[in-house]
């Protein structure tokens, strides 16, 4: 037996915060820490904030006796999983495009790392330590400015062969509906995401001569629709038939044992939640629906750091280290 | 080494006939046989007929120098691998629900049986022998009276906890679309299939005060859009766009190296092919087209057979049998 235990970094890179961990190989967080990313800041910059962050992660690392064994590391965008590397570019972090993850860390460090996309990421401590605990076949819909998501078969992510796949925002709900960013046509991020909610029920109160007296946000439709305003409920139940339509698509697909369904708009509540199951269940074949649970995330703001230090032990031990 | 060579019996159990034959453990084909299903027949009467085609086999098998090592079988129907049983009806053969495939076959014989749905199966032949062959992350979409579909992820059929996975032909392209027969909404199934086809092209000719002069069966859409008739160009060119709305949502889920496309309407010819590729291609995140390819089935008529064969000498090989 090894005297000096494994530890893990796990770090969760997002367009307002680098978010750090210290934690053992059951993703148990001893430490954790932020630090502003500096969006709008050169690649050189995002780095040396990294550095910061595991310089000292490295430090209390061996003040608790241990040592960083790998590093996890979730980031915004399409993670070549692979080479540890970014492909093309990211939407809120002007410069992170293309950024060569694994080897500026692992070149100045010498430990081993991971990386890859952060719906990944998430979905993997969703599944090994959150509300998916113990299952093997899991699919994650994040529900928030977009949509994400992430697929767990037999216990193991499915990234695609391009690490393409899991684009679970971008399933048609409607072939000749809304133009998504993507590039696409109809896709259920165009209907169920926040700014969707918010465009939908703009549109409502309009149509009934009404104007939003504030800033409206999907907490001010579930607040309004909880007094009973029909414009508000009207953009729920919708919003509840697009994503039952989506998931339909999904179970019929799938079959899987779990959905799990985080981001803001999932902490809506437990009547949300059931409205969601009531228009999959009357869209998705019936054998899906045997012994399916249909559940919120349970991580929250931990949920990215978490899954990149199980991903960096999965993946530490997969390579034939020997768990102590 | 064996002096015995290792043979697998591969039937395939259609509502018309039941096709049979002999192969080696690649899934050649020795020896094969069709027989009259009997679909209005009881349950025995139909096992009495799989019976008889089994006993030629064997018998056949005998006399090459051969033992009949496995039997694979594909059925119409939502089958439980683990038991090799139906669960529930098939809507063309009557009295074939619950259908006990595995304990009835093993029961006589004494020979190990897998039994599947046939849409996989097909799939299986594809992936080994086929359009796919050598690939590891396949996809299949059959197109017919209904759209079936195959799932291959890392070399491995996907059947979904409750075997229910995998339906291709009910994933969403339009939420508030036409009803399905499986009690959804808008399923592609109710838009690309051959009666949808049919009844698309109808609508076109009746709305032009034309009637059809005779039976319409998708080949004369094809064969009238070739003569350059509008209606039947514009149903083509419509189906394409359901398809490919369709299977922009399996790719961005997927992200596979190869599609399949297989039944009789995938026969129309290349510029078919290259349609519902144009599509597929306005629609999809591009990362996911890369290298990708789109293809025609191979195998035919034959896919039944030779995929029960695969599936048989796969899964007797995987239960710690040694090939010769």
């Amino acid at each position: 037996m090894n005297s000096t235990k494994d530890l893990f970094i796990g770090l969760d890179l997002g367009g307002t915060f680098i978010k750090y961990a210290l934690g053992n190989s059951d993703a148990q967080l001893l430490i954790k820490g932020k630090k502003p990313t500096g969006a709008d800041q050169p690649k050189e910059a995002i780095f040396a904030v990294i550095f910061q962050a595991i310089d000292e992660l490295i430090s209390q690392a061996e003040e608790l006796g241990g040592r960083v064994a790998a590093i996890g590391f979730g980031s915004p965008g399409a993670v070549d999983f692979d080479h540890g590397r970014l492909m093309g570019n990211t939407p809120n972090i002007a410069d992170w495009g293309d950024a060569d993850i694994r080897s500026t860390i692992e070149g100045r460090y010498g430990i081993p790392l991971w990386a890859d996309n952060d719906a990944n990421v998430m979905t993997l401590a969703e599944a090994r330590q959150g509300a998916a605990k113990g299952l093997k076949h899991v699919i994650t819909l994040t529900l928030g400015t977009g949509i994400g998501g992430g697929i767990i078969i037999d216990g193991k992510l499915h990234r695609g062969v391009n690490y393409a796949g899991a684009e679970l925002g971008h399933v048609t709900i409607k072939y000749d509906g809304e133009p998504c960013n993507c590039g696409g046509i109809g896709c259920i991020e165009q209907y169920a995401s926040a700014p969707a909610m918010v465009r939908h029920y703009r549109e409502k109160l309009s149509k009934s001569g009404k104007t939003a007296l504030h800033r409206v946000t999907t907490e001010t439709i579930f607040s309004q629709a909880k007094k009973g305003e029909a414009e508000a409920m009207a953009t729920i139940d919708e919003t509840c038939e697009y994503l039952g339509a989506a998931l339909a698509s999904i179970l019929n697909i799938f079959n899987p044992q779990i959905i799990v369904i985080g981001g803001g708009v999932a902490d809506a509540g437990d009547e949300f939640m059931q409205q969601i199951w009531n228009a999959m269940e009357r869209r998705a074949m019936p054998p899906s629906l045997i012994d399916l649970k249909l559940v919120r995330a349970q991580l929250g703001n931990d949920a990215g750091m978490v899954g990149a230090i199980d991903l960096a032990a999965e993946m530490y031990y997969a390579n034939g280290k020997v768990k102590d």
